[in-house]
C-alpha cells in the first residue's frame, strides 16, 4: 500500500505552523507561562453584554449557526455604512485570509509583503503555491512605496499591508494608505490588515469606498474586542470579491453561539474610544506616535476612569471577569496608579494569577524586567 | 482597473451553495418554518454538563484557543484507544473534508462518491478541480461494491462513504465496512463519513487499526451529541495524514468556547445508548432496520425513561431547555406517550415554539401531514 497520494503541491510543503500557541510552548517546556504574550490578546475581555449574550446563545448549540450570519453581517454593515453584500464574516481574519488567497493565487503567483510581517498570511500564500516578494521595512515600519514598486515590478496579484502593523507597533496615516492604494498596478489587490484600527488615532482608516476593487480591508474581535477565541473576523470589499468567498468556504465554520456576540461587541464605540485614547496616549509616553513600540498601552496605563461607565458596569454574575483579577472587586474604590506602580502590580497579579494576566499590551522586555524583579 | 485577477480554478466555479440553511431560506420566505428539518439537528441539545462548561468557558474567550486542540484530542484519543496524533479536531466534519480534499486533489484527479451523497464533499472536490465520479444507490442506500470498482476503473485517490447514510438513514455492517476498505485500490483513501455513528447499532463500525493508511474516520458532535452550532468534527487516521493537515488548516480555526465542551460531551457514553436503543428501536417500528427511513426514531418515540438519568439531571439554571419546551416542566410527572401521541404533540409544539422544535429526526412527509391537520 503506496498510502494516500497528495498532491504534488502539498508534498513539497515543509511542515511548518505559522504561530506557536502559548498552550502549546507550555506544553513543550512542562510549565505554564506567568503572562500571555505575543498574541496581542486584551484581557480586559468581551465587553459584559457580549459575554451575558454568548452565553446565552450556548443553549441554541444544538442548531448549526446561520451559514450567511446574515445579522452579524447587517449590524455591521450598518456600523460601517457599507453595504451586506460588501461584507463577509469568516473564522477570524486568518481564515479569511486563506480563502482570500486561495480566491487569488495559483502556483507561481507572485505576492508582495513585507520582511518581518505577519507569518500566516506567508504560510497561507506558500500553501498554495505562490511566489512570496519580501520588501524590507524602512525605519522600522512598512514602506509603502517600496510595496507598490515591487508589486509593479513582479507582477503581484496580491499585496498584503497591516496598518497598524504588528508587530511594529507603527501606523501609517490614512493619506498614505489612500496613496498606496491608487499605486496599486492594474489587477493587483491590495490586503489592507486592519486588526489593530480601533488602536489607532481616529483618521487612521482614509475614506474608501465599498465598491473599490483595488483593496480588500481585513478587521477582527480579536482585538479591541477581546474576543481572539471567538474567532470572528470579516472583510469589506466589492460585491463581485465577496461573492466570491462563498465559491471556497466553509459555509457552517462559523459557531453559532460567537455569531450572537454582535450587538454588545460591536455597537461598543465608547469603548473602543477609551480604548484608544489610552493606547495613543502611551504611545506618546513611551517612544512617540508612529514609532517603534508594541501595542502596550491600554491594558496597563493608571486612569480614574474605568473602561466601563455606569450605563456599561455589569451587574451580578455578569460582573466582567477582568476587574475581579485586575482590581480586586468589592475591595473598595479603585486607586489611580502611577504608570509604573500599574506595572509592577500587573506583573505581581500575572505571577499570582498565571492564565489572566492582562498584560499582553506591554514590551516583552518591560514585563520579564519586572517579573524577574518582583 | 481589471478587478482581482482570481485563478483559473475559481474563476470556473459556478456560484453555488452546497447547504442551503433554514435561516436563509426564512429570509427568502420571509416567515420562519415551524420546524428545523434537513440538518438532523438534535433538539435534545447538549448535555447539561457541556453547555455549563461552555457557558463557563465563554468568560476565557478573549484568549485564543489552543491551536493543537490538546485536551480535546487526548480525550477522544483515550476514550477511542488510539494515538493523540492519529486523532485532528477541525470545523466539524465539513472543514476537514475541505481540508483533506485539498491535501489530496489536484486538478483532474478522480474522486468517487454516491450519486444522491453528501453534497459538501462535492462541493469541495469542485472546488479544488477534482473529477467526480458517481456511483448510482443500489436498494435504496449506498452500493460498496460499485464504490471500489468505480474506484479501480478511474484511478480515484478519494472514496467517500457513509456509514450510517445521511440522507437514507440505511448503515451497512461491520464486516461490509471492512470488505470495502480491503477493496481499496492502491494509493486510494476511503473517507469514512461516521457523522450517524451513535445512532446506529453497536458494532456497525469496524474494527480499524489507526495506522491503517487506506482509511480516514470522520466524526462529530454536531448529531447525537447535540453541538450542531459549535462545529466540532474529528477525524481518525494515519499518524503521517494527520500531521499532513496541519500543513493546510486554519490553525486559529476553533472556538476556544466550544473546545471546552469535551468533557460532558465525549464521556457522555449512557446518553449515547440511550439515543442509539430508541433510534434501532424506532427504525424496527418503521421501515425496518437498514432500511430507507431517515433519522427520525430518537427524538420522537413515547417513553417512560426520561433521556437524562437521575445522576445527570440538570439542576437549577442548567436545566436542561430541551426538557422546557417539550415536556412541559412543573406540570407534573412525565406520561408515556403512544407513538401517535407524540408525533401529533410534536407538531403543535413546533407550531407554537416554531425554533425549539425537536422534530428533525422525522421523516419530513410525516411532520408535514401532521402539521397540516393540526
Amino acid at each position: 500500500m503506496t498510502g494516500p497520494r497528495y498532491t504534488p503541491l502539498v508534498a513539497s510543503l515543509p511542515a511548518t505552523v505559522p504561530f506557536v500557541g502559548p498552550e502549546t510552548q507550555e506544553r513543550a517546556r512542562g510549565r505554564p507561562f506567568r503572562a500571555r504574550l505575543g498574541a496581542n490578546e486584551s484581557g480586559f475581555g468581551p465587553a459584559p453584554r457580549a459575554l451575558a449574550a454568548m452565553r446565552e446563545a450556548a443553549a441554541e448549540v444544538w442548531k448549526y449557526g446561520d451559514a450567511q450570519s446574515h445579522d452579524l453581517r447587517a449590524a455591521l454593515a450598518a456600523g460601517l455604512r457599507v453595504g451586506f453584500g460588501n461584507l463577509i464574516v469568516g473564522e477570524g481574519i486568518d481564515g479569511l485570509l486563506g480563502y482570500l488567497v486561495r480566491l487569488l493565487v495559483a502556483p507561481g503567483d507572485a505576492v508582495v509583503t513585507s520582511a518581518g510581517a505577519y507569518p500566516t498570511f506567508n504560510y497561507h500564500v506558500s500553501g498554495y503555491g505562490g511566489a512570496l516578494h519580501k520588501v524590507p521595512y524602512r525605519d522600522d515600519r512598512e514602506d509603502p512605496v517600496a510595496l507598490a514598486a515591487e508589486a509593479a515590478r513582479v507582477g503581484a496579484k496580491l499585496v498584503y499591508f497591516a496598518n497598524p502593523d504588528n508587530p511594529m507597533g507603527s501606523w501609517h496615516t490614512a493619506d498614505t494608505v489612500a496613496r498606496l492604494i491608487a499605486a496599486m498596478p492594474e489587477g493587483c489587490l491590495l490586503v489592507l490588515d486592519e486588526a489593530y484600527l480601533e488602536f489607532a488615532p481616529e483618521g487612521t482608516a482614509p475614506p474608501i469606498e465599498a465598491e473599490d476593487d483595488r483593496v480588500i480591508r481585513m478587521r477582527t474581535f480579536s482585538k479591541a474586542h477581546g474576543m481572539a477565541g471567538a474567532r470572528v473576523g470579516y472583510a469589506i470589499a466589492a460585491e463581485p470579491l465577496i461573492a466570491a468567498f462563498d465559491k471556497v468556504r466553509n459555509h457552517f465554520g462559523m459557531c453559532r453561539i460567537r455569531e450572537r456576540a454582535r450587538p454588545s461587541a460591536f455597537g461598543h464605540q465608547f469603548r473602543q474610544h477609551r480604548l484608544r485614547r489610552r493606547w495613543c496616549a502611551g504611545a506618546a509616553r513611551g517612544r512617540g506616535a508612529g514609532g517603534t513600540g508594541r501595542f502596550r498601552a491600554h491594558a496597563l496605563r493608571g486612569t480614574r476612569k474605568p473602561l466601563y461607565p455606569r450605563f456599561d458596569r455589569p451587574r451580578g454574575r455578569t460582573r466582567h471577569p477582568c476587574r475581579r483579577t485586575a482590581r480586586g472587586a468589592g475591595r473598595g474604590p479603585r486607586r489611580a496608579l502611577t504608570r509604573a506602580q500599574a506595572v509592577a502590580s500587573a506583573a505581581a497579579r500575572a505571577a499570582a494569577t498565571r492564565s489572566s494576566c492582562r498584560s499582553t499590551s506591554i514590551s516583552i522586555s518591560e514585563i520579564t524586567s519586572k517579573l524577574r524583579s518582583s
